[in-house]
């Protein structure tokens, strides 16, 4: 009885928070017309069908900075561009299930404001940026639900950092779908279903920030912000082909998000920009630094951005494998195809051996560190409100051996173990430097053991994850797409291990078709400015401007 | 009979801890002569009458800036100052108990080194470094005990830290007493016994790092290292009358000190120069981050000490009571004094009321989270090894109400009760720029409710623990002396509360002859360059250089 009852308020509550969606949606105009009933693998050619040639143009022809100038400039209004993202954003709903609200009424509201104003004000003025869910949301009556059933209809607020972008004159129109706990590195919940590829509708978009990932991988956002934790920016937008940093902790800021565990400190989340630009990245950084936040969360660290320029040609790292998961085929050609880019601009490369790093090592700790309580708040959130926990939740907190209830003396001890960790990896990092040889600048890397991963199998976290437990920076960038010639599967290849083992029968060149290919570039903590500067140096050895 | 066997064994284990050190003391070369059997009140006179006058120019003439010049010119050798100042530390010593090691011949095979160099190298070149004993010690066969009974005799290395003045040219000579659990605002311990007050042996030299206090308080050293988690440099540096800084968090490096509670992140310590003079804190912390330490401890924030210069005249709150103790009448005329000087220097000086802003509940937050198993890891350590609890020890630990052993999902809340609190603190702290008005620059604020206290009395930390809590940097400045006749007690005030009672009832003007009173200037946090550059214009403002 009580569980039937339980049930049917959870349906109810789920209910409510799509209604509310699409609510929104309802108020497109004109309504969507056009999308076929049975969607097509690939969603990249649905909005022609659809959209006007002017919203077309609109939300295709232009970089964001071009969109930036023109704006600026007032060549185009705020609201036709408003329009247009929100229309874009509409069909990107319906081809890939991405978003948690159309804030309609209030993103002309804004546009029509931001027209209005004298002069056009602020670093991102009349840009429609889209958001994930869980951070909140800046103006009245926001609820905001983390794809909780517990949580539906919660009143909640603004961030600090939404409201820095506010201030720099910003228009919100799209709040983005996550996934249950937000620590998949897919995108489904109970609230809102499933958020798929928007290039192969079998693949996964990614996650944490899925919902992100999926909308600006079909232009229906060109700026988003994502948070990462173990890879909830960079996985998702290497998933999708586009471009995504997860700062060191603490340089942007979380206050004001809703999030489970507060006050856990032992991994921390950080806020980041997924863009379609590669520039637009380091302009998102340093807007929303120089707004001095830590005047209001004083956790943050106190530092200027201050863009950093290569004097010489890099040492760059290649990490071909992390000794624990094999990539697969097309990850490894990316690897290969931009390594020797690098090289033959002039940079040095060499290889980044962490087989004796113990990534593996590192994923026993930053699981354990995921959930010291061994996932007792987050599991009692989701079954208190009679929703069922999902198979991806399952793995991430059951399936991990080192995921326990600790006592705080546990809990010292892998914090512990922790700084020990990162120290070793420091050590090793400053070693690169012995002997009269340049120290490495950056490590080139995997995002992930391969494209997209089919529905549910995203069960390896250890290439994002990693960067995480050391609190690194890291860029991912779109490289190549999977090649059904090229990347064939090798099969003479023996995994290593069980994990090794799963991700090796998962790959078949077929089940990847149109799947965008990413990479990595990772620096050593807080250096932020200099991983993105290196992303400029080996996207222009890949013959990009 | 277990007991007695216990109590016999952590005899045997203090005694072989002290036998080190007499070792070291026996060493002493001339012997020391001329030492009353009665010790007097002060011991500022007692240098005198045992060392030569070559010895007393050397430790008393030069300041640190100058003796540095002129051991850079080989105007006089390393070994000539290290064998003078081995010789006052021993003499301090006998006078107030300093000392767990003197490391003779140590600093003089080092001293002989250095003066055998083609070249002086290095910022501290020549310059002998007292060192807090728990933080290790660079060299062959180190023990450390951080005056536990229970660690006594235990191997330990060096620490980032002092691998980083040793690579600048200093000499370690002295290792200095801390009190059972690093914990008390004094220095006393069943290891080395107690430490008292080089200006009146009836008061403490405050603590932890009150080794360090006593031993600088004498010239005995003049550069030393403390450490500071709720205000173990600052409140005995203003014990003694000298100058100390406690950066914020994570510029320093604690990398390779023993401690308890490996792993707890909740309320971090720090270590920090205790200096006779004002600029020496400067160039403490610009050689100490200078060196990088981030490329060894990842946990360090990566940025340069860029010193700040003022252009305009400061804007100064003077905090005058913290809402919770009222200090004690020598506290409150220092601090008039300066705030009169500083307005005659045209700076603007204004009121920092806290009553608001519960310093009180501050206290709360931090002593939970000192101790978030409810001291259960210390007090084991403690009483395994058969030693008695000190009293002030029952007080932070167990007479705290707040000190409970807690879960991980209790230790989370306090975390963010702390969070919280950090940024209600910011937040008025940012709200003294609104309407047109100027931010406030620093906070002028007491170091302790009152002069060095008797022993066993140092039970109210709110006036440093409070800047811990917040992180914020602080530094502690000599201001004046108790003064028998000007600084009579208030016999008309009503105490508020027990704490502000007890502090009442303490105060006699007759308990504290010659005892220093000092002051503290507060930043905001990770603003230390600005605190060490409002310390100069406080300073010039009471019309010192």
């Amino acid at each position: 009885m009580g569980d039937a009852q339980n049930l049917q308020s959870w349906e109810v509550k789920a209910s409510s928070a799509r209604e509310r969606r699409d609510a929104g949606l309802a108020k497109v105009e004109p309504k969507l017309e056009g999308i076929p009933d049975q969607l097509p693998l690939s969603s990249q050619d649905l909005p022609k069908g659809v959209l006007t040639a002017r919203e077309i143009e609109i939300t295709e022809k232009y970089s964001v900075t071009e969109l930036l100038k023109i704006l600026r400039e007032r060549k185009i209004s705020v609201e036709e561009v408003t329009r247009a993202f929100l229309r874009r954003a509409a069909v990107a709903q319906v081809a890939v299930n991405c978003l948690t609200e159309l804030l309609w009424d209030q993103a002309i509201a804004r546009a029509k404001h931001l027209d209005s104003l004298p002069e056009p004000k602020g670093t991102f003025f009349g840009l429609p940026i889209s958001t994930k869910e869980h951070h909140g949301m800046v103006g009245d009556n926001v609820t905001t639900n983390a794809s909780y059933i517990g949580w539906v209809g919660d009143k909640h607020g603004s961030n600090l950092l939404y409201d820095i972008l506010y201030s720099e004159g910003c228009v919100f129109y799209a709040r983005t779908t996550q996934p249950q706990t937000i620590m998949h590195l897919e995108t489904s919940s109970n609230v809102y279903g499933v958020t798929v590829n928007p290039y192969n509708r079998t693949l996964t978009p990614g996650g944490s920030s899925g919902g992100e990932s999926a909308l600006v991988g079909m232009r229906g956002s060109l700026l988003g912000v994502g948070g990462d934790i173990g890879g909830s920016v960079r996985c998702p937008c290497a998933h999708v082909g586009i471009y995504g940093f997860k700062p060191s902790s603490k340089r942007i800021s979380v206050f004001g998000q809703r999030a489970n565990m507060a006050g856990k400190e032992t991994i921390l989340s950080t806020p980041g920009p997924m863009t379609v630009e590669r520039d637009v990245l380091e302009l998102f950084m340093k807007t929303a630094i120089a707004a001095e936040p830590w005047r209001h969360d004083p956790s943050l660290t106190v530092k200027e951005w201050k863009p950093y320029h290569f004097t010489k040609p890099l040492k760059i790292a290649v990490q071909w494998w992390d000794g624990v998961v094999k990539p697969h085929p097309p990850m490894l050609r990316a690897l290969k195809e931009v390594a020797d880019a690098c090289r033959k601009a002039g940079h040095e490369v060499v290889d980044w051996n962490c087989e004796s790093l113990g990534h593996d090592e590192a994923w026993d700790i930053i699981s354990g560190l995921y959930w010291p309580d061994g996932g007792k708040e987050v599991l009692s959130l989701i079954k208190g409100a009679g929703e069922s926990v999902l198979p991806l939740t399952k793995f991430i907190i059951e399936e991990q051996p080192n995921v326990k209830d600790r006592t705080v003396a546990e809990l010292w001890e892998l914090t512990a173990q922790r700084d020990a960790y990162r120290a070793r990896y420091a050590k090793a990092w400053t070693a690169t430097a012995a002997n009269g040889e340049r120290e490495v600048d950056v490590i080139l890397c995997p995002p992930s053991f391969g494209a997209a991963a089919p529905l549910e199998q995203s069960r390896y976290w250890g290439y994002t994850s990693q960067w995480n437990l050391l609190d690194y920076p890291a860029v991912v960038f779109p490289v190549t797409t999977v090649d059904q010639v090229k990347d064939v599967k090798d099969t003479s290849y023996v995994p290593k291990n069980e994990q090794d083992r799963f991700v090796y029968d998962m790959y078949s060149p077929e089940k990847y078709v149109n799947a965008p290919v990413s990479l990595q570039i990772v620096g050593r903590r807080q250096y932020d400015e200099k991983v993105l500067a290196a992303l400029v140096e080996v996207e222009r050895a890949m013959g990009r401007p």
